[in-house]
């Protein structure tokens, strides 16, 4: 892991590039001298890391004392993209534009990248928790699809928030069963393009004795502030 | 208004029976000398204000800064029963020990007993409101069919939290789209006797702009503890 660069932010959380590898990142670390607790984040569908929306939720949960880290999946963000990667998302344009159905491009396009994606995400960890800053435990926030497949498959990530809204893939509502972790689930309650049934179906299916769905009005980025006040004190309660 | 009983509890909240005619009420204060917020507290289908789970509720509450305020509905808690009262109560007792159908006679028996509480809700909130120790707004918490009536025709109610484990008249469904505070819905997904698919649509059916959500797992009387401290948030950002 090399840090390409470094800011200190107005509240002390110190936000670093990263590369491990291929992989482009971003840390975010608290003031404090004390190791902190983890929480890997990321968007839904391969979202950029650099995204407006998600630096703003990781600089204010480090401020709360978290160290956050985000990753660019494969042919997302600031990584190349293959030809096959510009193909179905010029399908997936073309699709939306036209009012067809989308969720086979869908399963075509985030189910692969859900396989090469939760890999990067084991060796990020494996070497985030090389860090003398960063303690245990591991929390995991956002892209619900990464986070199921990451949930069951890796033991270090002790609690979850997941966004209702985004492309699960077949093989993640499967794998939901084997999540037992704690988890906070949110949805957007008119969520354009993401059936609300499927996100209550999903949030039915999940192992965990113990789950909170959380549903607010209004479209896929409405989400209140005071939802990421509410998952601050969820992994209050599970990483702390 | 008359004040009955008074006790001092370890928290310094002032706990109070009161009578005002013949409804019996209890009232909450908290230690601090400024004029507090209200929040009219209730259970679901008139169970009694000295209920174990509603006392600790609203104690905690008042220890937040809030005066809080319970009466017994007619022919429930502390109040005489009727003929009819008792009649409709065995009924459901016997329906519910054979697994009959209850609908009907919860309709019968929560359809007139909100017609007949929500009255009764409004002079306690004057005779409340006459008092120097507490000051506007006002919250409601607890019993849906209740508060919906409450919130429809209650200028005075700013923000509600509804309980959604207790049956909702037909009458109270329809108003639900009349109700239009914030408010805060507070789902037990595997709720025996009260049908999840029933309490989802009831959220989707409210006509305020700001709604949320909040389901967890487990029974009727499974809620976490949490809920309370969310709550207490909830009304914190719409009462102070």
């Amino acid at each position: 892991m090399h840090f390409t660069s470094a800011q200190r932010l107005d509240d002390g959380v110190l936000e670093r590039e990263f590369t491990l590898g291929e992989i482009p990142g971003t840390l975010w670390t608290p003031e404090s001298a004390a190791p902190a607790p983890l929480i890997l984040m990321a968007h839904n569908n391969g979202l950029p890391r650099a995204a407006a929306r998600l630096v703003a939720r990781a600089r204010h949960t480090a401020a709360y004392g978290y160290a956050v880290a985000a990753v660019d999946a494969p042919g997302c963000g600031d990584r190349p993209r293959s030809a096959a990667d510009e193909q179905v998302r010029a399908d997936l344009r073309r699709a939306m534009q036209a009012g067809e159905p989308v969720d086979d491009i869908f399963e075509s396009f985030i189910g692969p990248l859900v396989e090469r994606a939760v890999p990067e995400w084991r060796a990020t960890l494996d070497a985030l928790l090389a860090l003398p800053e960063i303690g245990g435990p591991v929390g995991y926030s956002g892209w619900t699809a990464v986070g199921i497949r990451l949930a069951a498959v890796e033991p270090r990530i002790a609690a979850a928030g997941f966004f209702a809204g985004g492309y699960v893939p077949r093989a993640q509502r499967e794998e939901a069963r084997q999540v037992t972790i704690p988890l906070l689930f949110l949805l957007q309650w008119d969520d354009e393009g993401n059936p609300r049934q499927r996100a209550l179906d999903l949030f039915d299916a999940f192992g965990s004795k113990e789950k909170t769905l959380h549903a607010n009005m209004g479209g896929h980025t409405g989400t209140p502030w005071f939802e990421v006040e509410d998952g601050g004190r969820f992994f209050g309660r599970h990483l702390k």
